[in-house]
């Protein structure tokens, strides 16, 4: 078995540069698309189809489909909710097929079909290693929605957690700088992960918001084992059971 | 006076996206472009003409210039010499006119140009941060040239390094994630500057090559304290005196 590479990639903007047909696609916005992605699948929605534009919701929203969809951090108008994962509930996603568009992280999941592609944040973080280590064979890129198409920090301390667990396993190997800091990154943060969320820029926007409730629940490891993966234009769940964790 | 906002831009493939008709950028490539342009300049270079690509570089030498000039590491056969600061002595360049084309560095100092550019590296340090902080007004960009449009270790930890001399200064101000990465990550290697070379990719790129002798060169803080500026297609110094330094 040839050994995997890990690589990080800090945007959207850069993901061309990281040409590996070899490699499977971890897309994670923590703040929030997919901590919300993983909450509703959590709560028992059955199918996310990610969306990249205003319009095209609109249209799912004409067809009848429950719409999440957001724009710098707002509710559009005709959604029935934003991006909050308080928002994805039982009650509300229970059994049903959302459709769901951001500012980042839907065109992030897009950007990446055509490869294999899941759906990570800090909620299922222990699931989707597990699941990655157990695939065996390829490499791996840690897709980071970013800002704007710009770095931001709480993607990259998502991909250095990720990577911490991964680089345990003997089978996997980096030789990229973007892993070394995101580990770097994550090494100073994860034993205080609330005083460490003031140097997030987007912490700042959501406050400015009044969205900031959701800081502390997307910064909560482990709090669900679904990994999710998006395939042919949806997203779906395999779900793993809890004594197959790592 | 308005604050001055500081960003840093990971690599040149992000640059498109910080629009600042208002910004100065200052233009970094450890490893090993502007180190090599510092040293230049610091052993009696008068000018130093950044070109594109392999076949202007060409000629230029047909034209009778001095020419440093490589791809991945590697010195090309017309050139004088390649990208070592090391070939950069009195000798060679003391007086003289140098055409320069590198894989990384002289390409991100020309899509800087347009707004007002100079170069900066470890060897520079201080006097780079004199020098800016006595502009006055302008926003700030620090440029990471990166490896071949992605993000590198060593020009973040410059970015690191400048940002938090500069934020001492209480016109200067950031909300940029970018910033906050970089000045984290120089936390955690200024100390070991030499140990966590470990790292870096490029360095280990080098080392293949055998050219790894420059390492300790191009992370000596302050060797000397020339600011050299980009203009209309030429790399000209202003000399600052040492009791003017921070």
């Amino acid at each position: 078995m040839s050994k995997r590479k890990i690589e990080v990639c800090f945007s959207t903007t850069l993901f061309p540069l990281f040409t590996n047909d070899n490699a499977h696609v971890v897309v994670v916005d923590v703040l929030r698309s997919t901590s919300a992605i993983c909450a509703a699948f959590a709560n028992g929605a059955i199918e996310v189809i990610p969306v990249p534009s205003v319009e095209e919701a609109k249209k799912y929203k004409e067809k009848g489909f429950l719409v999440a969809a957001e724009r710098d951090g707002e509710k559009l108008d005709f959604a029935d909710f934003g991006n909050s994962p308080f928002n994805f509930t039982p009650e509300t996603v229970g059994g049903k097929v959302l459709a769901y568009s951001t500012t980042n992280g839907t065109s992030a999941i897009i950007k990446a079909s055509g490869l294999s592609v899941s759906i990570g944040s800090f909620l299922n973080l222990t699931a989707i290693a597990k699941w990655l280590n157990n695939q065996n064979e390829g490499d791996l890129i840690i897709l980071c929605s970013g800002w704007k198409g710009k770095f931001c920090m709480e993607d990259s301390l998502f991909a250095g957690a990720l990577c911490e667990i991964l680089l345990t396993h003997p089978n996997f190997y980096t030789k990229c700088d973007s892993v070394n800091a995101s580990l770097e990154l994550w090494s100073l943060a994860k034993d205080n992960l609330t005083s460490f969320q003031e140097k997030i820029a987007q912490r700042h926007r959501l406050k400015k918001l009044g969205l900031d409730d959701v800081l502390e629940y997307c910064f909560t490891l482990d709090s669900t084992n679904v990994v999710p993966l998006f395939n042919r234009g949806v997203i779906q769940l395999i779900k793993m059971d809890s004594n197959t964790l790592i």
